[in-house]
């Protein structure tokens, strides 16, 4: 039966890096997300015995290679929930661009588990959900459940899962994503983060993050902006230097990325409430309360920035009836 | 009597960073950097009772503010050391560009502490010149010996000094200093530095550092270029990203910093041994073998740099016979 689902792409307040099982992708610490509700992935799935092979469109091309393969062990998952082997057409379409550090493959997994499941004519709570989408992609999970998310990395395939912790409209802060280049990463996320143990800094970072987490989770509670973008912005930053002093040795940032983010500290010298942040890429997330919006559109125009992406915290993963075949 | 000493500005391979005591500079760890022929200072001082006030003057400029102050102040040690008021004209010219991170501050209080010991008719070993140049400006002291210098943190003024662990002419390496920018930077490394230690990765930082200084000084001795300029290049990171995690937390480079460390690992790639290093700035060195020094010069011409100042392992500060007055 075809079903279509819609899932946001998230931004990590606290970072997913490191695993502690790459084949359950557990991971060695929690992580928290918002989901960011102009970032979409449309997927539709068709279960059907007419098709003799699994056929997986993305963007209006045709999966090959590992994107592929990826998808075609998910599809594996999905059957094997139901013990069947019917085959598979699968139609996934992004609002933005894939390959620049605007995590492509959280929302596209979200939506995929989501269609995948139903098409299948299975009922799941969205807890088991955020299980299955996890093991094909992690940060997927996070997608999953509404606004900001927790995901717990758990101790085995059951209990590493994602959750809400605050609704999408408990916070009007604006995710401002400046496109400052569209060409695409030289280096997957997948492959960076298998070298994350090596960082002389990583043993650290994991002994520190229960607090951070804690203290994230509560300026939130609080609506306490100021240390809700320190917080953030500092994570960002640890995320980097882990990866620049891993072995190999990473640098995801562009030198448009560092000529914003001294500017974005000059605007906030200035007195606009105005943070970054950055996932395993080079486009930077500008997170500022919902009345400066306009003001930090207006200052990345002037900066020369073209694309910029205006989100809000967003909903779950839910399905709909625009399916796209 | 008017004396005039030669100083080499120097490269930090394991870095400064951070003071166990503020008032006698005694630093958390021990550093080892290689002094840089081609970045000096030449300091001319005159203990003599036809001044009636210090007179001081760096490159053409009457010196004023905290320069000045920190000047006068290395004035009263070495007459303290004498137990005399003789006052002093102080003339000191630096052959690169101050304040961009290129250490004159290291080269400047070499000169000045062996010119101001000498014209104040006192003979000190090396060693104890080091500890009294120290408490000036502390990276000064690893200028005085030369070659490949070791700072010892010490636990006091005398147990905290510098001294050659190999001779200038132990190994043909070359340091090509890219200058992308002659903007000064807008915080002082002694600023940043106060603040060493709200870093989350600072304590990890200390522990692991003893075997990396063992590592860097085995590769020196084996002339292990490829393990030499790996320790080296993420020991510079290791800086940087201690800045980066710190509370305030400081960007110094430059997206043309940036630009420059990519295009160095690329040219790496394509099978050129080249690494790179950097102090708390924006500039870049290059370390590469003498072999390969013309080609990297090439490709940094290429890259459009048009400062590009070529550094070999440089000698001890010095007496000269030409005096700037």
């Amino acid at each position: 039966m075809k079903k279509t689902a819609v899932a946001c792409s998230n931004l990590a307040l606290i970072k997913y890096w490191g695993l502690q099982d790459e084949n359950l992708r557990l991971p060695v610490n929690d992580s928290l997300s918002v989901n960011l509700d102009n970032l979409r992935t449309t997927t539709t799935v068709d279960f059907s015995s007419v098709y003799t092979v699994d056929q997986v469109e993305i963007d209006g091309q045709k999966a090959s290679g590992r994107p592929k393969m990826r998808i075609i062990q998910h599809l594996e998952r999905i059957r094997s929930l139901k013990g069947v082997k019917t085959r598979a057409r699968i139609v996934s379409k992004n609002n933005f661009p894939v390959g620049t550090g605007l995590s492509s493959s959280a929302s596209g997994f979200a939506a995929f588990t989501l269609a995948g499941i139903t098409s299948m004519e299975l009922q799941l709570e969205e807890k088991v959900m955020t299980s299955i989408s996890r093991l094909a992609s992690g940060s997927s999970c996070r997608s999953i459940p509404a606004g900001f998310v927790q995901w717990h990395k758990g101790k085995n395939h059951h209990t590493s899962f994602a959750e809400s912790v605050f609704p999408a409209d408990y916070w009007d802060i604006v995710d401002l994503v400046a496109v400052v280049s569209n060409r695409k990463k030289t280096v997957a996320t997948s492959l960076a983060m298998t070298s994350a143990d090596t960082s002389p800094f990583f043993r650290e970072r994991l002994i520190l993050l229960p607090e951070k987490l804690k203290m994230i989770k509560e300026s939130i509670r609080n609506r306490d902006f100021e240390q809700f973008g320190n917080l953030v912005e500092a994570e960002a930053f640890e995320l980097h230097a882990i990866m620049m002093t891993g072995k190999p040795s990473y640098i995801f940032l562009y030198p448009e990325t560092i000529q914003l983010m001294t500017k974005v500290r000059s605007w906030r010298k200035s007195g606009l409430e105005v943070y970054f942040s950055l996932n395993t890429g080079h486009n930077l997330h500008l997170l500022s309360r919902e009345v400066d919006q306009s003001k930090v559109y207006q200052l990345l125009r002037k900066e020369g920035i073209k694309d910029i992406i205006i989100n809000r915290p967003g909903p779950a993963t839910r399905l709909t009836d625009r399916h796209l075949f």
